[in-house]
């Protein structure tokens, strides 16, 4: 089962930002241009009528030799446990596969603007799915103390 | 901008349903094994201080030839309308990747059991992301009536 897929970008993120900075992400307005190569406008028929989008991302610029495949303190942060790369969403991860929700602002053509997407300018596109309340979570939602810290300041 | 990217799975599903069945999802418990070849038990730390993870896996049995580039009837349902590949979540889809926020039953070694879990047996893993409450969205969250009739069964 050592099988591998390929994954072209159905597209990419043009924003402000070209650095990948941890936080302030939340007012940061973005453009996602599909590739006119290989979609017509009708591939986003009937997007407008949901509020959210998940966008489904690859962090291109993480060094393959920095991917993480075991555990590490989030940020460096000592004070903070060692949990596993499959137990955070650091972007050093194993296929670098980066999934965000984000506010959709409109539909232009082929390009979505969105606010809120955590994606550096020219990150490649690899799904847009609408967001649907049905897929959020059907029981109450828990996590650990230092993920709430580490999101303070991260919208 | 063609560039293409490969993906090795990461683990892959065990669960009892072996057709890709629209509906009655939210039952199913599987059985997510990460590959031992790639990763020790580290690689998932902490995972159980959250109550639900988000699981990217990769739809393998959709036969590549009939992947939608444009826009379709939701399970060809000709009374609800006819929308972009990207605005529906349906498998046959560019790079066939699917993104499903499921309840965290335990995890035992480098398998991770879970509950809701819309894959079928076998099916390759990409990523695994606790899932975080400040993901969410962060403003109402509006989509259209079909979305909802359409979910009526699913889980």
């Amino acid at each position: 089962m050592t099988d591998t897929f390929t994954m072209t970008p159905i597209g990419h993120v043009e924003c402000e930002r070209t650095e990948p900075i941890d936080d302030d992400w939340g007012s940061i307005e973005s453009n996602i241009h599909i590739d006119s190569d290989q979609f017509t406008a009708d591939v986003l028929a009937g997007l407008t009528d949901f509020s959210h989008i998940d966008v489904v991302y690859y962090f291109d610029r993480v060094d393959e030799a920095k991917i993480n495949l075991g555990a590490r303190h989030p940020r460096n942060r000592p004070d903070w446990p060692l949990v596993g790369i499959f137990a955070q969403r650091a972007k050093a991860r194993p296929n670098r596969i980066g999934v965000t929700t984000c506010e959709l602002i409109g539909v232009d053509g082929l390009s979505i603007c969105v606010r809120g997407l955590d994606a550096i300018d020219a990150t490649p596109v690899l799904d847009i799915k609408p967001h649907v309340r049905e897929f959020q979570p059907r029981r109450p939602v828990t996590q650990p103390d230092w993920i709430g810290e580490l999101m303070a300041n991260y919208w």
